[in-house]
């Protein structure tokens, strides 16, 4: 038989010939560095039998895919490098049972019933027993087995896992073995593709963690310890990959929200529904504010309604037929059921119908800041990105079908705005559809509706320039939406922001003006909430800035840092000056070496130190670290006072000019 | 026999003779003057027996006491009209049956079961026939009957009420009936006094309203038709008493919550759960902005925390054993009961328990406006002042024992400034101590701590020479505290501040902090809600200023009303400018007639409604009406807006000097 090479020549191989036979007829140095094969565009291994007539390519370490072999056959040698630990502390080889050992991103895992639960020594043990088999380099082989003769293998050491595996192979299936260091070796159920020998795989790799898994991922399955680790050609990837992970754990909001005293969660309290403390309290009035501001001047009207409801509001508004999974569960006070609100709008649509309204009240835009509370399972909480409440930026506008365009691409300029504000950059605008199947179910079942504003979002949206991608299925119950799906710094994504079309609800409330011909007509209603809630915005935003946070959204803003005691009374009229222009101050007037005060509000990542010393007390000035700027020394009182005051005003997320040093 | 007169002399009178012999006695003057008697200090009627040996006095009208016997007299002449009113119409005598008639504050009421609903028409012509009973002056008599023939009257009719009346009548106290129109007039089960006829009411009397009433108060039983009617001895007390219902109609906030569009109370939603509309969301911005910044410049911080928990952090608060009947029932949720949060304490004491806390950082005083949810029966609710949603003026203060007196007079202090800007005066502080039968039930079950603690309050009151009064068994469930009572301009009295001692969480929560000798020590808990809830305050302010709001808190500040089409613009860019001064402004630009724009804004009680037309637009001024102060023609369009800002700014709530129109 044949094979073709990448030149476009044909090779003649003998049949059932395997990838090291056809590296080894192209040439003794080929085959040296061989480390794997590309068939007709597939990667395979140099172990497996190559198919006549197939165009084929030799792997070498410049070939980055073999990455994969290499994670692969790690994962055989970790699984080899388990057994022997625990047989050599005396366990029943039988007593340990292997589950699957694949491939994933950046690395390996493999699942294992083991005599008792891994502790990180046993990491760093069992990677020494790796760092060993990968030195003796011990050649691998592949051979194929009837279904019986494999069952029996497992049959005798009792491994159910295994035994499942084969007994779910279809027929006609091959089903193969790999084996490393020969006759005894340790051999593993596997489809491949592997390395030739464990001295081929780089010592760029490293065991990360353990964590339990389910059999086949089913609660109702035995648990197994999953082993992670790591693995990279090279000695630089390894180590980018390192210090990401380094950067994305030190980033990560739920360690940022605890070291920066921002949010608790307390067991007493309940899963999913954070404490604020005073540095995050801080921040959520700052955004509130911020909201506040650019909603008064784009015309919107504050409301407030309580957190809970009879049955019936929410039966009104389509909650309950349509969105009761989501839901707390009810309280029955008097005889009538009662739950907490998992979406402000049935209560603006009641403050809607308080009054009547003409067409000169509209677009009315009734917002605020309601706190709603839904169920999330308690597995899928994550810190402030997946929570039970949710305080929200919600408004809704009720407008006229022709006021609709304008009033949902002001929302979407909206959006910009805050994008700009944060320095958001990385996201995709989405169109969500509904879908057909659903109506009724959870979809309100009004074709006609649904065809017609979808088509009004998608105009309005092309008409706007917007770019945006189309989903199917992920509609609000009431109506089509814009939602905002966005990245954080360290890869989360989530939805941001929400801008929604809604024709069911105005109906099913009898809402209605007046319109210019005395006609009673139903508004439309946009549900909307450009900065999402409290919660997931906050977890962004500790994300997204690292916890350090422009100066007009920094819990504190300057801590002043007396050098001695005698320095403090200057230290502290510094304070209550800054503290009267706007500006969150403290004095660490502690006891302590300057050093050591300085690197606590580092800590804080107060954005800026001051610090007062004999010099600064004569010449009434201040000397400052800056985090994001040079430090200067001898700066006037107030230019710096100045200085911040115009940051924090322009909510500036760079920092402007610098004061210069007094004179002298 | 012989009684003894005002003078000191003793009149004799025959055996068994009544008021009216004895003031026909003294002289035919007075017989005829005399309208009642007061028997040993006693009011009672001309038509009873006087105990031999008493002192007497008759009354004439020119003794206020008197009043009373009209009343009770004019619900048997209101009676006899029901009854001829309806025997008119073509009932049956015997399907109008009497409950009770008795004189209340200001006037009387009957209790009737008759065929059918009353009309406020029905009052009208019921009114009527009394001032036709009075003018036909009927003489009363009174009469005892044995028991049996006493009931013997009703069992004929079979009127049950009068009946059980009868029934539950001891053995020796005489079954007495008034009869009014001799032989055949009406008569009814009475123990009097009344007077000695009809001819001697007053005129100043008028029919008032009709309302359910169960009989005997019992919701099981039936519910009757209650007149409620109103009597005075002279037209100008009348008309004095009549006024101050429609003024207390005026300032009721539940009516001029709807008149000024501050809230409604829906059906869909629940029982005391307010919806705020747009002007009672500012109205409640602006409180908390108030207090927002006075807490600040105390050193207060500003935490968040859910509506609800689970069960287990109120079980550890103490408000599942000593607080469960106010609260909301529970929600079950993955096995785990939650609730809606009663108070936010629980949440502050989690919060400082979430960091170790030394000596230097208290006092450490944690605010949070957080609406706590409260179970009150449906039928105690009223408007916003009792409601079931609570948004609330709340903090906690955690300090040292000797801290405590500080703190706590500083809470004091705090309410004193309140009532200062709110020009509240009429006020009373109240010590609320525990019962000891109470404790373990209703009060934790500390004596020693409970005798410490009021002690410590009492000592700081006194020690602040602030005046109280104390109440026994009105405590908090976790020590005494300092209530503030307080009169609604409309005579509701209810709480509006509270200050309480709490030495019971801290230590339940494991709360401590480590003292200047290293040792761990349990903080003392001071609540305190100076601003009590947004419910209570707005309610209590709607009444207290008739809506008339002081300009910072007044929703709408500022109602530009264009003469004519020609000066909208400048109309417009009047309201934008006070709008960029932070004004809140709206031009009434409508096609109607300058006076009924004028008309609607006084209606909203807008404070200020600045008119413009030619004169103005020329001259760069304004022309305004203020509900506060004199009108003003030509007023420079900068000095107008300065006298707004500095009004508002200063929070006052008297009018500053006026600015002066613009020369020439």
């Amino acid at each position: 038989m044949h094979v073709t090479l990448p030149d476009g020549n044909r090779l003649d191989v003998p049949e059932a010939a395997t990838g090291a036979d056809v590296a080894r007829a192209i040439g003794p140095g080929l085959a040296k560095a061989a480390l794997g094969i590309r068939i007709d565009g597939s990667l395979g291994d140099l172990l497996s039998e190559v198919p006549g007539g197939a165009s084929v390519e030799i792997l070498t370490e410049r070939d980055g895919e073999v990455v994969a072999l290499m994670r692969h056959t790690l994962a055989h040698v970790m699984a080899q490098a388990v057994t022997e630990y625990f047989v050599a502390q005396g366990a029943l080889p039988t007593a340990i049972r292997l589950g699957i050992g694949p491939v994933i991103e950046n690395g390996f895992y493999y699942d294992f019933d083991l005599p008792r639960p891994l502790t990180p020594e046993d990491l760093e043990e069992i990677e020494g027993r790796m760092r060993a088999i990968v030195a003796a380099d011990l050649p691998l082989e592949r051979f194929p087995l009837p279904r019986e003769e494999a069952l029996g293998r497992y049959r005798g050491s009792g491994d159910p896992y295994k035994m499942e595996l084969i007994e779910e192979l279809p027929e006609g299936v091959a089903i193969t073995f790999y084996r490393q260091g020969g006759e005894g070796g340790f051999t593993d159920l596997c489809r491949g593709p592997h390395l030739p020998s464990t001295g081929r795989i780089a010592p760029h790799f490293k065991l990360m963690s353990v964590a339990g898994a389910y059999w086949r991922g089913d609660e109702a399955r035995p648990m197994l310890q999953r082993i992670y680790g790591v693995a990279f050609l090279t000695a630089e990837a390894l180590e980018q990959h390192l210090w990401q992970l380094e950067e994305a754990r030190k980033r990560d909001h739920r360690r940022l929200g605890a070291e920066l005293d921002i949010f608790v969660l307390d067991e007493d309290v309940g899963p999913g529904l954070p404490l604020w403390l005073p540095r995050g309290a801080i921040i959520i009035e700052e955004l509130e504010r911020l909201a506040k501001e650019v909603e008064e001047a784009a015309g919107y009207r504050r409301v407030r309604s309580p957190h809970l409801s009879k049955e019936q509001l929410l039966l009104k508004s389509g909650h309950l037929p349509y969105y009761r999974e989501d839901m707390y569960p009810p309280m029955e006070l008097e005889n009538v059921r009662y739950f907490m609100k998992p979406m402000n709008c049935p209560f603006h649509h009641k403050i809607y119908a308080a009054r009547p309204r003409s067409y000169r009240d509209l677009p009315l835009r009734l917002a605020e800041y309601g706190t709603c509370y839904r169920y999330e399972d308690s597995g899928a909480l994550m810190g402030l990105l997946r929570v039970r409440s949710l305080q929200m930026n919600d408004a809704h506008i009720y407008c006229t079908e022709e006021q609709f365009e304008a009033e949902f691409m002001r929302v979407i300029e909206l959006y910009f705005h805050y994008f700009d504000l944060f320095s958001i950059d990385d996201y995709v605008m989405r169109l969500s559809l509904h879908a057909e199947e659903g109506l009724g179910k959870k979809y309100v079942n009004s074709p006609e509706l649904w065809r017609k504003t979808e088509a009004m979002v998608r105009q309005a949206m092309a008409a706007g320039g917007i770019n945006f991608v189309e989903i199917e299925d992920e509609a609000a119950f009431y109506g089509p939406k814009i939602d905002v799906q966005i990245q954080s710094a360290i890869g989360r994504e989530f939805t941001l922001a929400t801008n929604q079309v809604d024709f069911a609800q105005p109906g099913r409330f009898g809402l209605s003006y007046i319109d210019e011909n005395n006609q009673r007509q139903t508004p439309l209603c946009i549900h909307r909430a450009p900065l999402s809630t409290h919660e997931r915005l906050v977890g962004f935003l500790l994300e997204h800035y690292a916890g350090d946070f422009p100066l007009w959204l920094a819990p504190e803003q300057v801590r002043v840092v007396p050098i001695a005691d005698r320095h403090t009374p200057f230290a502290e009229s510094l304070q209550s000056r800054l503290v009267k222009a706007g500006v969150r101050a403290e004095v660490d007037a502690r006891a302590e070496r300057m050093n050591a005060k300085i690197r606590d509000a580092e800590l804080y990542k107060v954005p800026y130190i001051a610090i007062v010393g004999d010099r600064e007390v004569e010449g009434e000035t201040v000397s400052f670290r800056s985090r994001k700027g040079p430090d200067r020394n001898a700066v006037p009182v107030g230019a710096f006072i100045a200085h911040l005051r115009d940051t924090i005003v322009a909510r500036s997320s760079a920092v402007g000019p610098l004061p210069e040093a007094a004179g002298g």
